[in-house]
C-alpha cells in the first residue's frame, strides 16, 4: 500500500479527483470511495492532523458545525433517517488515513452500514476515573 | 425499560446523579454506565435535541469544540491512545436514548473498545450522488 499521509489533503486541495459534497475554509467533505453503505461520506479538515486531540479549536468547531446539515443533506439523497458518525483515532481503532476524518454512515434498510459489536460492561470506581479525567480538562 | 426521552435532560441538570467529567454552558460529559471499556465517556448537548439534524450551529460547534480537549483527557487517564468517537442516530443505527451523544470510547490493549465490522464496497455513481447530497446543503 502506498503512503496514505497525505491522500487526504491531496483530495482537499483537488490535487487528487473525489466526488465532492462539501467545502468551506477549513473543512472539506467527500464520498468515501469503499463506502460501508450508500451515501458513506468523509468530513475532514483540509490541514493535516492525526488526531482529534490535535485539532485546534476552530477546526474542531467548523468539524462540528458542519456535521448537522452534512446528516441532513446525506439522509435527504439516500432517503434514509438513521446513520452513525464515526472517528478512528489509532491503527487500534481501525484509523487507515493519520488525518482526522468523521464517517457518516447511513444505515439503510437493507442492512448495510456500518456493523457494530457492543459488549457493554458496568461502570466500577467511576467517581475516581471521572475525577482523573475532569483533571486532565485543565 | 422506563422513558429515556428526558434521561440525559436531568443528568445534565443534576437531577440523577452521574459521573461528571466536564461542563460549560451549552455541553455536558459523563461516564456512560455501561462502558464498553474503561473511559467510554458520553458528550451530550445540556438541551435535548433528538439528532444530529436538530442541532442548532452554536450546539454542533460547542459539542466539536469540546472533543479535543476531552479526547485527550480521557486517553491521558486511561493510558491509551486508540479510541473511537461515534454517534448513533435512529434506533437502526443503534440509538437509545433520543438526546443526541457523542460516545467517546478508548480502544485497550486487551481488545475492549467498540467492536466494528467493516464490510466496504466500492463506490459507483459517486458523481451523480454526490450532486445530489451537495445539492442539500443549500
Amino acid at each position: 500500500m502506498s503512503d496514505l499521509t497525505h491522500l487526504f489533503e491531496k483530495i482537499a486541495a483537488g490535487e487528487i479527483p473525489s466526488c465532492k459534497v462539501y467545502e468551506d475554509d477549513l473543512v472539506y467533505a467527500f464520498l468515501d470511495i469503499s463506502p460501508l453503505s450508500e451515501g458513506h461520506t468523509l468530513v475532514i479538515p483540509k490541514k493535516r492532523y492525526e488526531t482529534i486531540a490535535d485539532l485546534p479549536d476552530d477546526v474542531a468547531a467548523a468539524l462540528g458545525r458542519v456535521l448537522p446539515r452534512l446528516a441532513k443533506a446525506v439522509t435527504a439523497a439516500t432517503g434514509t433517517s438513521a446513520y452513525n458518525v464515526l472517528v478512528n483515532i489509532g491503527a487500534e481503532a481501525g484509523q487507515v488515513v493519520p488525518h482526522v476524518h468523521f464517517h457518516i454512515i447511513p444505515k439503510h434498510a437493507d442492512g448495510s452500514g456500518l456493523g457494530m459489536r457492543w459488549d457493554a460492561g458496568t461502570l466500577e470506581s467511576g467517581e475516581e476515573l471521572a475525577k482523573r479525567i475532569a483533571a486532565g480538562m485543565g
